[in-house]
């Protein structure tokens, strides 16, 4: 069943009111794919010429916080943490991009860590598409979650992924 | 050269100021994979079960409005249009977004129409994690664009894409 | 007394510092009217022609999260259930919207609902003003509130409501 | 034909790439049903006891800028004027809110007008709502509007308004 | 240490999830320095010919409900009041702003009082810029801050406030 | 005249569907004021140890964008470029703020480069906190406009500035 939708199949923000506030976590990934020649402007970058990796940061930071501004059914949550890595990877010429939001509420945040990489990872795109236009955000998915009814999940350990 | 730094390598918004307002376009795409069982669930809900796809056009459309407050060092615009085509594909178990977006400005909207794209396969994502949280974002990319002094680009035109 | 006026008569966001977190509920409703032509197309809509109800739907939704940025002395609160009922009404040719909106915090969530419900309202004036300019969203009401101090609330009840 | 909808009946924001800015004005009216104790609030409150309408009167102004972020398939627009009059009537016990709005643009402002006049409504009844939950707003139209190819419309000799 | 970068010096939203939520307070000013003649319109705009007061307390208002859009890693809360007091003082020529925030929460609200305080400082500049393009916002600091671990802290009392 | 209040003295957003779109610019200024102990935290952290300037340069951009939303009678504009420097200033124990934000349209952008400090100076201050509360945002003035009817303003040779 989808729980976004009532009986009579209407979109709806569900209600959440009886749950408890139990601590919860997400991280989540997100990949930017591009050139070797694209990625040494990013490793360049993080030292004097222009921090592409710094930006994006901040650019998934506050995405978190807008999520359910953009997610219609998502409700709205007090966050207690949002926190990005960004790696620039030689071996795969990517920026490989890890998502961690906390709060202590009634839902999950497994949209918030989607929004926050998948952001940051447009950010990295638009900051380098004067040098590549076909940078490929790819492998945007939740690597783990914590805390709420449905307990835990990893990706890796999920029987749900079979790709 | 990366036109979002300055000399000192600086974070900006890039002077467009004496550019001309042209007409411009730009298409992008997004996919959705996940389990047969899933798409089982957007099928359906087309018809009368909950309109995942629906939900998600308009999720799409409103978040290329937002793309200025989303990256960073974007310019705002008055977009003309904004479309969004969701494609359940039975063959590959995935939900294929199209969004275009177009303007009579002084920038692209490459932007706009990657984040329309990203945003509507979020909500996808979030109105079928109850069913399987494993479902993948992917192959976020710029197809085509239209407009402006760089002239067009179709990605499978393109030279630099190569993956 | 205004509580949103301090002694001075200065707007202020009232002090709810002291006050229990309790479940709270509200339900408002809108009517937009319309001519009978102009309701054949919502009707047409909801089976193929364009889902004036769906979209119109998650306007609402999504407007009841951003009561605190329009209603300038309203609280923030985590919102835990938004559900809006758009049901057209032939007898009386018009679209009847109820907003039902829930939390479990410090203030009542009656604007919130009120809000959800005229969004909605609004953007099915939108959607159909191609064909009708004429429309007249009206009846914008409180029909139900629960929990807080002040109690419940029930329009039908109400010795306030004289008209 | 509802233009909001494509041919296969999919929500879009309509491309209006291809008309002219000119210049358009769109004038719509609110109005806040109560008892004439509660009026007599507002009537003291624009002297000494706390200014109702001059609140609702900035939280319209800053809502016709929020539109498109409210109304999902509105074009973002520069607005070139916003007033909103504020009329508390004595013999109706109601107040009376007529909203202008201007632009130079490629669509019209009538979501804009309604929404200013919607949101000022709203914020006189959160402001009033502690001495009567009982208001109603009704009445929420559009009066006038001029400019673009479809012409001017006045709702008093509008064919299409019978009610 | 600068607890809004990791140990590696990355920006982050601090992780505040293990932390109590208690009532917090804070109390920031701002002055708009101006010439007497310019304050003249304020003082008069208080009667009858403008309330500049009036539409910059709302400005701030709203402004410190907006704190976690504007400033990247402060963390969203549910604000349980905010207050601002606007004093026009004719022996320095200026006017004082002076914002009250409160919250039951997990971290402090010392950013929204100081941006409620700038804001509607900016919105004094704004609304009488015409008269005077001179005007200058300053001393804007935090005069009290209440609430959590790190104790109470009066600006004057303050060890660390030299100036 | 105050232009941003009409014949009664009624806030509104001020009518210029009639100026043409010229070129805009506007220089605007601020300054954080700190002990040098507190800026040597920035010294240090542009080169290792968390970069405060670059994630208050990029709060800033975005801010300017922001504009409208938080000034009641700010006209929305397309903002062509936006620019910000961050200057630590070790004889004055002080970070200095320059902001630059240009247009092509019918308002002048003063508002959005006073906003575009301001926030920059705040996020400064949020960085900071933790080390010293006593910091004061100092000095925040228009320093140069030029275009638009009203001509070029500096504040150097204003004679309106007399402080």
């Amino acid at each position: 069943m989808l729980t976004h939708f009532d009986a009579a199949g209407q979109a709806h923000m569900v209600d959440v009111s009886d749950k408890p506030d139990t601590r919860r976590v997400a991280v989540a990934e997100a990949r930017v794919e591009m050139k070797p020649e694209t990625l040494a402007y990013v490793l360049e970058g993080t030292s004097t010429k222009g921090d592409v990796l710094g930006v994006a940061r901040v650019a998934g930071i506050m995405a978190a916080k807008r999520t359910p501004d953009l997610i219609p059914l998502c409700h709205p949550l007090a966050l207690t943490r949002v926190a990005l890595e960004l790696t620039p990877q030689i071996e795969t010429a990517s920026v490989l991009i890890r998502a961690t939001v906390a709060t202590s509420g009634q839902t999950g945040v497994e949209m918030e860590a989607l929004t926050a990489a998948s952001v940051a990872a447009l950010t990295v795109y638009d900051m380098l598409k004067a040098v590549e236009k076909g940078m490929i955000v790819t492998g945007i998915r939740l690597l783990h979650k914590d805390g709420g009814k449905s307990g835990s999940y990893d990706a890796d350990k999920a029987g749900d992924v079979g790709r």
